[in-house]
């Protein structure tokens, strides 16, 4: 088992950027950071590395926010897992985020990103219809 | 208890707004039929009728289609139950669909109908945090 | 198959009684009505008849009320499926309420209360560890 | 849509098979009944008709039972909707019955069978890959 | 990102206060240690510190147990993240235990906790109504 | 609580062994190898150490493999939690997979093997009959 499950974070922030990045590294993921929303749905559509899960900020320098990468990443796959951060946006989530999301509200704990992310993955694995 | 749950409606297809209208109505809710997406939003912000849920096609007449209906509808209250109905759009809802809504894929029986509303009005009751 | 699930119901208030009655005799339960908290525990106690649910009002004559009712039903059976109906009470489900029972708010639809029963019996009849 | 949504349904024993038609046709679905393990298995696998969900008989007349056939329903299409009645074997779905699978005991109300149905459709169809 | 999600915790036996403490700080939260049910529940009022959950033994020293905090903690959040732990009162969870709560039963594993917590508060901050 | 979880773990794959091995301990788990799915089944069987959760690889030396293995110990306790690993079975759990268990498709991180023991042990514990 040589390979670790890639992640593609999204975040402006430095200081929350490395709590991700150290949290999933933590984990035993591996976080593969995109400058821009722009930049990650480009990895996305390019397929050289299978990706399991984004982590994104919504509030995200360029034209496209995280709201926008998500929806552009289940267009690509429809059972992609996805994770939101936010400080603000929280109450956006019902109307904006995508179903079976999971949106963290700053402050967070390491352990809640890899909980929310192993949650995911864990139920998207095999077919699973119904819950 | 004279009220009955009152269920707005948006469905252009006749045929489907019958089958939808009678399985409601024997499931005991009180359907309320809305000519287009825009004034389901009109009636959704006129807040006049205290609607319990929405039941809404995808293709709509108009300028604003089911997703989009289901978005206004959310950010007027973020816990109001959705419920899409469509032909040909079911895989689009992983990208376009609110978090916590239940699609119907046609052809459906009148029973999935009163169970999908059924279902998202008893577990939006209370206030219901976790899962 | 000349058995139907037994369903044991306290509701003081005389139309909403009819109504539950109804609601469960038509979708294909045997509703007992108990005239009051103490009797439906002593019902429960009995052990005559294996009710398989609980449907009660919060509110009920006499000193017990539903939600000490169903506290009682789960310390003689920790999995029994209990469905709360209340029109005032609704706010106090998450303190007073038991784990795992659904709460109807009126106005409700018969709809809800027999899809409630459902969810409920189906999901207990097997040993479910974990959702 | 003058489609129904058409649901196997092995049974052997008359008199359930005539309940579980009719609550069935009752609540929208068009029941197709299977005389065995056998013919199921080969229906599903002829592909002529696109069946939904598949309802069944622990118990079955032939080689083939409820459980083998649920499992070769699952080989064909992993997302199969599945539900077993069962009078006396229960307990034996934990270690038996397919993931995301729902059991109903005899007695059971017609309501259970078609919210069971309802719910596994309604969660179903569209790509759902976490609760 | 300066502050923790602060947990609140009830604990009398010192072993295990030490094994909740680390495991949250090692998670990343910030365990805030209440001497008594009564001192939770003044804290939970006082409204000075935002906790984010409860982490409650359920026999405690005074008056007022660890299933009475959490009902006075859901009076006043209807929606706030509950896990108890216990060694011997698990099979009283069903009955006085609230709505959406977990329980742990000792020995529980660290990682047990974290997720626990983790899981009550990924579903919970934004409005999620059903399941 | 001088105790810890013992977790039942059959891998033949070494390096997959010391993954899960490491994992389980960090997290607070203690794990206990069983060289072969046979092994297994008599120390579950046995009964002289209370093991709280299966992690067992699909593909095993000799004649048991992990479906098998899982099924005997639904058959010893039918809520026990079940958790596999697999690198090349993925598309056989809807099929071959017990109710409620959960599957991990290598490569996986650590995180989410935990995560997975936690949720089902979470979940398990008290007698959760409804989700």
């Amino acid at each position: 088992m040589e390979d670790l499950p890639v992640i593609l974070v999204i975040e402006d922030d430095q200081a929350i950027q490395g709590i991700v990045d150290e949290a999933l590294t933590d984990g035993g993921f591996e976080p593969a950071i995109a400058a821009s929303g722009a930049e990650a749905v480009t990895l996305l559509k390019g397929g050289q590395i299978k990706y399991r899960a984004l982590v994104t900020d919504i509030n995200l320098l360029g034209r496209i926010d995280g709201w926008e990468v998500a929806k552009r990443a289940r267009e690509i796959d429809p059972a992609f897992p996805i994770i939101y951060i936010t400080g603000a946006a929280a109450d956006q989530w019902a109307a904006k985020g995508v179903p079976n999301s999971i949106l963290l509200t700053k402050p967070f704990a390491p352990a809640q990103l890899v909980t929310a992310v192993s949650q995911l993955l864990n139920a998207g694995s095999p077919p699973t219809a119904p819950a």
